[in-house]
Parts: C-alpha cells; sequence; structure tokens
C-alpha cells in the first residue's frame, strides 16, 4: 500500500480510480476499443499501488464497462457498456476538461451568472429585427419553408457575404461560399476534409476551447505555440512547422478568442511564408470579425483564399439560436466540401439561412453592430477597472470584442476559482480550458457582457482567497 | 500501345485518366494523402500503358494535385491542390456514385421532374401550419429567439417524442433523447461515437445511398446483407457477422429506403437475438414511421433500447428547411453523445425546435399525416399502375410510404436511363446507387409523389428503348 492509500483507504481510492476511467470514456479520451494503460503505468500516474488498478480493472469489466482480452490487456468495451448516467445538468464534480465551460454554459438556468461563457446575453441581441425577420419568414413560398437547401445554400445571402468579406480585403465569389448549420460545423466539416486521424493541427496557445474538443473527436494530434499580442510566436511557430510537420493550422485572428488580441500585418505576412514554404493550410475562424472597429489583417485576405480558407457564422451578432454559418475556401475544394457536407448534413441551412438573409438585407444590422461595439466598449473599461480592484489584471487592454483575458493575483488556482464558484451559480472560463500546453492555470477568461452583476464582483474575492495554490 | 490507344489517342486516354484520378480526389475516394495506385496496377485498372499513366500522374503533379515522394510513390496533395471547378450545378457527366441522386436532386431547379428524390414536393407539406408556427415564435421571449439550445435540446419537444415514441412501443425518457441538426447529423453522431476508421459496417441491400456516402466519410469498411419483403435476409446476415464481426448494422426498419419493406416481428426478434450473440449495435433510423397506417415492429421497441439506438426527423413530413432531428439512445451512452455533438455543432437546433414543438403540439400534425398517408396510397396505386403500362413493375406491394423500387425490363441498365433522363431534366434514382454489392442496376426507385406529372411516363419509354445492355 501507497502513504496515500494509508491515508484515504483503498474504498476511496479505488472509486477514484474507477471514477477517472469513467469520466475518461464519457469524455472520449477513451474511445470504444481503445487500449487501457498498463496495470503498472496506470497505477504511477494515478499514485496508488498495482493491486488498486487490478481491482478497478476487474470491477469494471464485471460492469461492462471495459473487457479483458487474456494476454492482450483491458479495453473499453462498445458504448453499450452503461456508464451510469443519473440526469443531465451541470455537475459540480465534472473535472476541467475542454468541454467543461460548454457544458456549464449551456446548461445552467437563468438564474446562474455566467461571466465565462462566449456569448451575450439575450437583451443585446437584435431581438426585434429576429421577430421581424420570423413575421416575413412566415410569407415566404412553400419551397422556401419546406425543401432543403442547395448544395452550396441560399444564393442571395452568399452574394451578400461574398460582398461583405470583399470590405475586409477577402476576395471570395458567391460560389466560393458554402453554408453550414453553425461556425463550428464548419470547421468540422473542413477538418474532415482537410485531415485524416494521426494527422498534426497547431492551435494557439491559448485558443478557443472547444478546438481542442472538436479535434481530439477528429483523433487529431494537436500541437500548440504561444499567443503574442500581435499573434502567435513566430520563432515558436517556425520550429513546430519544422519539428511536427502539421497539416493544419485553426486559429482566430479577427479578434483573438479568449485573447481579444489582433494580429499585426508584419506577423501575418511572415506566417503567411512560413505557411507556404511548410505546405501549411490555414482554418482562419472569423466569427468576431463584426466586433471590430477598425479592420485588422485577415490571412484569408494577405493569401487571396489559397492555403488559407475562412470560417464565420452569426451566433455572436444576430442569434445562436437560427443556426447558419458559412466556409470562404478555395475553389478547388469546395466540389468535395459540398460532397461531404451532403453525406454528413443532407440539407444545410435553408429557413435558418432566409431568417439571417433578412437581417442582414437592410441597414438595421449595420446600426445594431455600430450600437453593440459601443456598448462592449464601456463595458469592457467598467468591467476592466472593477476586476483591478480586485487584483485581477488584464493581459492586454483589447481593442474591441467581448473577452478580457486576465491574470488572477499571484498563486491563485483558476481550475479550483471555477470549481467553487460553479458552487455559487457562477460559470467562469479558467485559462487552462483554453490552453493545450496547461501553462495558462493563473489566468481566466471574462466575457464583459456578461460581468454587469454586482454579485460577482462579491463573491470572487471570497473564493479566491480560499484557493491560494499550496494553502 | 494497347489496341484501346491506337483506336482512341493517346491525348484521349491520358485525359481520361487524369479526369478518373481527379474524380476520386473529389468525391473522396481518394483522401488527402492518400498514396496512388502503382503504375502498373493503375495501368491495368484503365487498360491503357503504363507509359500513359506515368505521363498523366507527371502532368497531375506539375498541376500539384497530387505529389511525388521519391521512392514511395505518388500520393494526393493536401487539398489546396486545385480541382479545375467550374460552377456548382447539376453535371450531366458526372458519374453515378452514392452522391449522385442527392447532389442532382439538390442542385437543379423547380422545372426539373425529380421522381428519384426522396422528399414530397411543396404542395404536399403542411405549409400553414409552418407559418403559423413561425408567427408564433416571433412572440417567443429574447432567450429562444437568441441563445443557443441546451445539450439534450427543448425539453418540451423531447417529452412531446418521448410519448409519441412510446406509442410505437419504444420506451424512452426525455434525458434519453438528444435533438440533432437532422436525422443525417444523428446518424453521424452516433457513427462518430460508435465506430473507428476501418471498423466494418452492415448495411442493407439496397439501403438508403446516403448511408454508403457517409460511411465512406468515416473511413467504415461497409458489407451489405440483401433485403428482403420482410427485412434482411437472415442466414445471409449470420454469415456476415461471422466472417466480418461488424459493430454496427444502419437500417430502416419501419418502411424500408429504397424498398418500402417492412420488417416481420419474426425477423425482428431472430434479428436481435443474432446481434446480441455478436455484440452487434443497431442504428434504426426510422424517419419514415409516421407514414405507416399501421404500425410495424421496431427493433428498438423490441431491444428496449439496450444495444438499438434510434433516430427520427421532421423533414419528411413537416419541413426540410427547418431542420431537427434526434436520437434516442441508451442512457449510457448520453453522457458521451452529448460531448461529442457539443465539439462538431456546439449548439445543436434551438429555434428549429421551437418551430416543431409548435407544429406537434396540437392536433394539427395528426390531421395532416392522415390526409398524407391517403394522398401517397391514391398516389401509389396510380404510379405502379402507369410504371406497369411501361413494363415497369413493382418489387413489392408496399402497405405505405412514398416509394416503390421496381425491376425495369429485362435488359435496361438503370444508370444509363438515369443519366439519359438527366438530359431531359428528370431525377432518376438508378438501382446501384443504393446498393453496395452493385447488383441493382435492373431496379429504380421512384417517389410517387413526384410521379405525377405525364411528361414522366412520355420520356421514360423513349429513354429505355436507347439503354437496352449491350445494344
Amino acid at each position: 500500500m501507497t502513504v496515500q492509500e494509508l491515508e484515504l483507504g483503498s474504498e476511496t481510492l479505488l472509486e477514484g480510480v474507477m471514477a477517472t476511467i469513467r469520466q475518461r470514456i464519457a469524455g472520449r479520451v477513451l474511445t470504444p476499443g481503445a487500449k487501457l494503460p498498463s496495470i503498472r503505468a496506470f497505477a504511477n500516474t494515478m499514485r496508488v499501488s498495482k493491486s488498486t488498478v487490478v481491482e478497478a480493472y476487474e470491477r469494471l469489466v464485471a460492469e461492462g464497462v471495459i473487457r479483458s482480452k487474456p494476454g492482450a490487456g483491458f479495453f473499453v468495451a462498445a458504448p453499450l457498456a452503461p456508464l451510469s448516467l443519473a440526469e443531465i445538468g451541470p455537475r459540480l464534480d465534472r473535472a476541467v476538461d475542454p468541454l467543461w465551460v460548454s457544458r456549464q454554459a449551456l446548461e445552467t438556468g437563468d438564474s446562474v451568472l455566467k461571466p465565462g461563457c462566449g456569448w451575450l446575453p439575450p437583451s443585446w441581441m437584435p431581438e426585434t429585427a429576429i421577430r421581424r425577420a420570423l413575421k416575413s419568414a412566415s410569407k415566404l413560398e412553400a419551397s422556401g419553408l419546406t425543401d432543403y437547401g442547395t448544395p452550396l445554400g441560399h444564393r442571395p445571402l452568399r452574394q451578400l457575404l461574398a460582398r461583405r468579406l470583399g470590405e475586409h480585403g477577402v476576395e471570395a465569389s458567391p460560389d466560393q461560399i458554402i453554408l453550414t448549420e453553425s461556425g463550428t460545423q464548419a470547421i468540422d466539416l473542413l477538418c474532415r476534409f482537410l485531415i485524416e486521424p494521426g494527422d498534426t493541427v497547431v492551435v494557439d496557445d491559448p485558443c478557443y476551447f472547444n478546438f481542442h474538443a472538436l479535434l481530439r473527436a477528429h483523433r487529431a494530434e494537436v500541437v500548440s505555440v504561444p499567443y503574442t499580442p500581435s499573434g502567435p510566436d513566430l520563432e515558436k511557430f517556425a520550429e513546430v512547422l519544422a519539428t511536427h510537420r502539421p497539416r493544419l493550422y485553426i486559429t482566430n485572428s479577427g479578434l483573438h478568442n479568449p485573447t481579444s488580441a489582433t494580429l499585426s500585418p508584419v506577423v501575418a505576412h511572415r506566417l503567411l511564408k512560413l505557411a507556404e514554404q511548410a505546405g501549411l493550410t490555414i482554418v482562419e475562424d472569423d466569427i468576431f470579425a463584426d466586433f471590430e472597429h477598425t479592420p485588422a489583417p485577415r490571412l484569408a485576405a494577405f493569401d487571396g483564399l489559397e492555403r488559407v480558407v475562412q470560417i464565420g457564422s452569426f451566433s455572436k451578432t444576430l442569434s445562436a439560436s437560427i443556426r447558419c454559418g458559412f466556409i470562404a475556401a478555395p475553389r478547388g475544394w469546395i466540389e468535395g466540401l459540398v460532397d461531404l457536407k451532403i453525406a454528413t448534413t443532407f440539407g444545410g441551412p435553408s429557413l435558418a439561412a432566409e431568417l439571417v438573409f433578412a437581417m442582414l438585407k437592410d441597414g438595421s444590422y449595420r446600426k445594431h453592430m455600430e450600437a453593440l461595439r459601443e456598448r462592449l466598449a464601456r463595458s469592457m473599461n467598467e468591467t476592466a477597472a472593477r476586476l483591478g480592484e480586485i487584483g485581477i489584471t488584464p493581459w492586454i487592454e483589447p481593442q474591441a470584442g467581448m473577452f478580457l483575458w486576465c491574470r488572477l493575483p499571484d498563486g491563485i488556482d483558476a481550475a479550483e476559482v471555477a470549481q467553487k464558484s460553479l458552487q455559487q451559480e457562477i460559470v467562469l472560463a479558467p485559462g487552462n480550458v483554453f490552453s493545450h500546453a496547461g501553462t495558462a492555470n493563473g489566468f481566466m477568461r471574462f466575457n464583459v457582457s456578461q460581468c454587469e452583476d454586482a454579485r460577482l464582483f462579491k463573491v470572487l474575492p471570497a473564493i479566491m482567497r480560499q484557493c491560494v495554490v499550496g494553502r
């Protein structure tokens, strides 16, 4: 028995080991058929004795969660294996993984504060325009109300998007634009088209946490490059290209999530030169484009949609309930992407595209965004000030957007703060869910539009005092 | 030089070889990084000389479509390689592959007849109910109009679906139901959850052609089992289980697509016993459920959602423009499926679920479906009669649904008929797009709701006369 076992009692540890395995299966870290770690290796990882791991594996076999293949080891059973799920809901005990913030933010009710979530409160969204769009949609001709979308999707919307992309310097014809069910589905479709299981993909560190979850679903190898206030660290980027020969780089260059940093022209130019030399493809997730006061450089604009593909959506600016995103891709990709889109979603957005088009086609959208940008700027200043008072300091002063990437006072564990805050109905976004390297545990992302409730600034200081590392 | 080359001229053949490779890349038969056949093997396949293949490969390298790795062979370049695409539209020259019918049916305009498509004409859909639902949606509270859906999706709709599934003998609690963007996306999500690249999946022969395309996107090995008027051929099914040890079986058991056959209780029972012995998981695609007059047995009902998962959607009965489907799954799967859904689509249907719920919650849906079933029954009889007059005979007399699976007169090549019909603006569904074994080229699927135009019965006989095999 290890010291731990003497302290905690082996039953507790045994349950801990079993829970860890169940969670890895539920979180798809271990997929059906995957081999479990050897008894010895897992005993070391968990810092328990081998006999504890043996017992845990045997009980999980009895439960049908894993299978034992004599001589070969232990394997995750087909997902028929009951993962003993109670009710879906925010689970206080869930470990902080890439999906942690998504789950908490999507699951929790309206009483909950969500400074950690990635979208605006309903009261900030263009409610009137949406209601108007729904009323006018009720007068569409029957085919628009009942038919599948065309393979590329709603042509007038694609024409409008082509013009809007042009305003950001991205030259795309409407036939280079494919409508998708969402921005996430756009990236998912591109991953299917561009990478195979085992391919290496570069992400920023920190980056949008769902990139980690999505790439895991594609069984990709992920490497990350530190992000600076003007873009990725180019020296490190070049090293990664040389060492790992990645096929793909996924980034937000408009307003970077979570840092709200913007790409500088020189970094954009050099990054593209590196990508060209290495034959690297780039997915530029530009869903925050319309939050900018003055557009920063876009990789897709510099590159002319040759090796850079751009994606966008309307979830952050119009509605996350009306599902519609898009891909602006090199001409040569369209045929293959459309086949893949039909195979995996068949229709694509149809009514949703009609609704988005109705909201974008007149001047009301520009007015809405102007008001939104001003409101966010005010909120950004206020939130930065209030966070400063409790010792939480912004990494940079963002030019625009909704996110403040902040450093916590020294020695505070962001994950622990997030866990404890959830018990008080506050959903936070701790740094390491954004960091592949796991180096951002002293950071936290705040969505300023979700930080207006005074309760946040009462509860946070108290919780932080309980979370000093090595306390 | 081969005889062919002397006849056709090597330039023509060279272009043919290059076109074949481009098409395999566009169709994802060859995915990025995939190794091309050896010069010798491909020369045999194409029945051309090795020098022609060498020349073709070299030109494609020059174009950047493929790459040469000295000593290792030729490989598909990253999809940056231009596939020289003109404009997306129905292409008369496209080979009849699993996506052929989808592409033609989704792409073509209203002037085109679509007996080959898989959905009802707009005039058959509940237009008034959709307009009413849109108007009432315009009065929803802001969060319903702007927020992402919850991880499982719209609870009242899930409760309603649980009751409706119960009416078909499928016992599922609302917490075992996950809303998805569509029926196709539901199956896609399940494939991601249940299979890994290289896993073997069983499908019916014939089966819904998009299963082939979807499984190709998942890099699965497909084996097929002949379908009989009462379900899959159990003897063959048992052989396949023994020989190929598949992980998954995907089928429509309610009304089978394309045959409109229904599962008999004894076949359902025996099939499940075989599945249990082999540890096989089954995805039961039940999107045609509401077209039945009297419900046939459901695998999910017999099984009690242990190894059978059921999916459904409203694209065929309410609207294909309002994207919403669902999964009814074993409890133990929900947690993992939800994580995967968030990773790959984030939100899931939100407004779409509100609209579907508005249309399902009152009695109007049942009235609509009653009328639809009667109209389809009449149309089924008329179409069968008119097809009979031109020598096209139904395989079975379906109890319900929209599909007639028909045998063409002896010696007629269905793919050729479909190709020629497209030139006359008629989209047909030739048998082999449904057949993994490629044994259905004498068959064709007719959607009776799309066969009311007399032009079809004038044009078809003329075309069939041109398409006698070996003419």
